[in-house]
């Protein structure tokens, strides 16, 4: 076999590609016996599999040669009005998407170029971070906590930078589970304004509250001044199924035209049947489905945060998660996240380090852990090998 | 409402991505009445319905806990080993993507910078065109009839130019039905082997042949041979259902892999529930499937050029395809396939006009029809439609 050399054969933007070390790491996880909190995947108790079986079936025999042929880039219609009608815009501010990470490319196609300055949270989503990277950006990161973005710090950024766009998740971030209080929304969408920038709000946990109601995000308070800059994802992953991959971006319908004409060389258009699926799922029962997830999260965020309490040592720092999947901690300043993996594998547990989440580095100290995925005695048993990994890791260090 | 001028806002890369204007004329096609040869739409009787409705019932059913949750970016297991076994490779030469468009896109951002050369039939894939354009690259063509690229002007370019690849879909090629004899696969591949040049082998329609077999893809014979320089791109979409988005790239694991680092930040994965279903659509009567595919197209091909023998005023030329999808038409000298499309939508008939083909222009005179969507009489009356629409035309010339 003769051999070539792919790196030379490759463009610059292969580079730019790598493989997470992240999800290198992640990979032990996948060993029989290991309790995950890595992954952000969600309850697989809470997924509608009988209905989803009965629905799908009655699509393609109803409607088979609508399911299976090829459809709109825009998405299939009745998704997009539905969409439109839950959010409170026009269907022509509405693409559906092959999951927000598609979105998240489309965006870094159309807004980015080679050395653009691009404004994310640290840390912010490890899945945008990459999405973006491909396309060469300069990131410019402002510290991000349990009340969002520090908005002081954003505001000196701004004195300096322009950025194509500022990428934000204002509920129940991920990772740190930060939420942006009102107030802080209404300010940083002040800042914005006065100098025309474009905001993504990427609201993929916008149902997940644990309290009475969700705040107004900002594409709604952006609405109601009449500002069009805020270009809002969100997606069906988190409140039926990540599998089906069914996402959506809505925005004013100049920028939805030129990321759906991106996305028409991206994948042509998103599977039909799963939008009909989806379509289909929240005809009935959706909102009664929306509590039921609400409430089997916040019973797991409880059990962790109680497990946590109990057993972790002193100095050790997590978020209480007002919503969302996520418990972001931080070790003792000078322990390493990476290091505590290797002594949490060797007793079965296992969590993402938080160093991949901060774009511009740092944060060797933090990591993420998921209550979505395990149940209550996963969850407890969990966060007892934990400590036991961490008193470990204080023990040699 | 305060108005952002949003080309001011975008990047350079949304100047490259522009609606292609046959998509714009393509949506007069979809009135009703109007008898379509424009879209690459597979016939709709012969989607699996009946069957796919029971499979994916049971897939929810028994095993909902994997097709709705999220999945690994290479694809899911059993349909990744599946393909390698149809292909003949290891299951780790195999990435599967949302339709072989997402492969096109993925290829876009790992090989292509700004200015990067390219090398493509003229005419081509308009979606490939589309996928590559994103990225900036500059188009190098070959002209390309009915035995493929012309081998002269490949080997006068590449004495010229290195291309970052070469994109031929040799077996019945999309527009122009061409089909690459094996003594010109052979000659083209000793050419890329000579200069260690990638090819990029699209093989949509490799089941698609009205003859008694398929001739060898030149990534056999480049396997055959040794050299690891050929990707090989097919799908799904022409031989179960395009509805679903289920493709599937072969190359080197070297490559494999950084296309799949790729995909991670374009979707995340391919649906997983589409892959399962196809992976149990497979499973049973799948050779009888696509004999019957076959002899459909094959009929479907007789019945058009049948009508065309018999309406086409002389001096009109076009194919006798041996597979795929289309008949590819020459206008005389002179006359406009959009002007005829123009006097065709005012008899309630579609094509596609040729000219968006040709990524370095020309082929104004062109056309493309497919006979994969219509049925029989749709196909005569359409043609009857066609030839009256052309006598109109050549009655303004």
């Amino acid at each position: 076999m003769k051999t070539l050399d792919w790196n030379t054969l490759f463009g610059k933007g292969a580079g730019r590609i790598q493989a997470s070390t992240i999800r290198e790491l992640l990979k032990l996880t996948q060993r029989p016996g290991v309790i995950s909190f890595a992954g952000g995947l969600p309850a697989p108790e809470l997924f509608p599999k009988e209905e989803a079986a009965r629905k799908a079936a009655e699509i393609l025999k109803e409607k088979g040669e609508v399911a299976l042929q090829y459809g709109p880039t825009e998405g299939y219609g009745p998704l997009r009005t539905w969409v439109a009608e839950w959010i409170g815009v026009k269907p022509e501010e509405v693409l559906i998407t092959t999951g927000s990470q598609q979105a998240l490319d489309l965006l870094g196609k159309v807004f980015l170029d080679e050395g653009s300055p691009v404004l994310l949270e640290a840390p912010s989503y490890m899945g945008a971070i990459q999405a973006f990277r491909a396309y060469g950006p300069r990131f410019l990161t402002v510290p991000a906590g349990e009340e969002g973005p520090d908005l002081e710090a954003l505001e000196a950024t701004l004195k300096r930078e322009r950025p194509r766009f500022l990428y934000l998740i204002p509920s129940f971030q991920n990772p740190s589970g930060g939420l942006m209080p009102l107030r802080a929304r209404k300010r940083l969408l002040e800042m914005v304004m006065a100098q025309g920038l474009v905001v993504v709000e990427d609201d993929a946990y916008r149902e997940l509250y644990f309290g009475e109601s969700r705040l107004p995000s900002l594409f709604e308070l952006a609405r109601e001044v009449g500002y069009p800059g805020v270009i809002y994802l969100s997606s069906f992953s988190k409140i039926l199924s990540p599998g089906l991959r069914v996402a959506f971006a809505v925005a004013h319908p100049e920028a939805i035209t030129k990321l759906t004409q991106a996305k028409q060389g991206s994948d042509l258009h998103t599977p039909v049947l799963n939008q009909m699926l989806v379509h289909e799922l929240v005809q009935e029962g959706f909102p009664e489905r929306l509590s039921k997830i609400r409430a089997t999260y916040r019973a797991k965020a409880g059990t962790m945060l109680e497990a946590l309490d109990q057993e972790m040592p002193k100095g050790v720092r997590y978020t209480r998660p007002q919503g969302g999947m996520f418990v972001w901690m931080e070790l003792p300043q000078g322990l390493s996240a990476e290091a505590l993996f290797r002594q949490a594998i060797a007793q079965d547990v296992a969590f993402v380090p938080g160093g991949p989440f901060f774009a511009g580095g740092g944060g060797e100290n933090t990591l993420r852990l998921s209550y979505a995925t395990m149940g209550p005695e996963g969850i407890v048993e969990g966060v007892r090998r934990l400590a036991k990994a961490l008193k470990r890791l204080l023990a040699l260090a």
